[in-house]
């Protein structure tokens, strides 16, 4: 039904997180029906992102320098640990947290043969002279609670304080609506008023 | 809080259909994470679609040769006439009309200035020897449906058959949430079983 160009367009767009095949066709029509100059902005737009944005040597945050503005920046007592570059944001979004990250780029999964030299755990630990806690902020999930408990077994004996981020109801959520395990650590981590 | 491509990419993604500030960083992530063969292929498909990707000379579809496929192969004494190329593929979809189609690319709307030069009512009025039938299929907004009367009142005269699609209830739909309009529609239109 659709020409070979508009199938391989239609199939690049549907490489992209969450994309059908309806909005896979909505977003290539919409690529042949903009004006050159606006469809070239849209390449060069890929092409730059796909040419100067690299992993910052320090945190391994995305950056276009050497080292990005938050490394350079702010307190580096405190290392807060990610998965993704994308975790970042939502830390940067809420605005309260002054110190720096580590990116690991990935999370343990022996399963999938993600082990540790694959994700850049030698990296933080190659951070930690002069650092006072780590903020383990891996996802919650098995793949996440593994790696942080990984972490916390090597950086606890060295001296330094390890935390993981806190467990329990979504604010603004019904209690109604929790699943079973976050109830149960919701309980378990309740705090006297 | 993005660097300079990154907010470029981003934003690149917001000028497609329905794509809001989360969505346009999630692609825009997964265009960062993509392998770089991975990416030259999304730029590729994208360059090439709008290289190679024009309208039909008979009929306006989008196509890759001068003349398109439906153009080339099928029954031209019926036209079903659409605003857009993509209405096509709904028509292929249902695979149950045989004949050929005229994409206007666009609907007349005098208020945004879009009058009957503006479309491609000429190349239809062009392409009517031998035609026995025209079928309107301009969206039952106001806008297609000045155009729908426009055409009809330009092609009745010439004494070939004009029809416009069926209005009614959805199949499968729910009478309750069926809007005035559409329910006035179906009442006026009520067949006798």
């Amino acid at each position: 039904m659709h020409s070979e160009a508009m199938a391989k367009l239609i199939g690049a767009f549907r490489s992209l997180p969450g994309v059908g095949a309806k909005t896979a066709q909505r977003y290539a029509y919409s690529i042949i029906e903009m004006d050159q100059e606006k469809a070239q902005s849209f390449l060069s737009a890929i092409k730059d992102a796909k040419q100067r944005i690299k992993w910052c040597s320090v945190c391994g945050n995305y950056c276009e320098d050497d080292i990005c503005d938050i490394c350079q920046s702010r307190d580096k007592k405190v290392i807060c640990v990610v998965s993704e570059p994308k975790d970042i944001n939502a830390f940067e979004k809420m605005g309260e947290f002054c110190g720096v990250y580590h990116v690991l780029h990935g999370a343990l999964d022996f399963q999938k043969g993600i082990g540790v030299d694959d994700i850049r755990i030698k990296e933080l630990v190659a951070r930690l002279a002069d650092v006072k806690e780590v903020i383990i902020a891996t996802n919650p999930d098995v793949s996440g609670e593994l790696t942080a408990s990984y972490i916390a077994g090597l950086i606890k004996p060295i001296g330094i304080k390890v935390s993981r981020l806190a467990y329990g109801i979504s604010v603004g959520s019904e209690i109604e609506y929790a699943d079973e395990m976050t109830l149960l650590r919701a309980l378990q981590d309740r705090k006297e008023l």
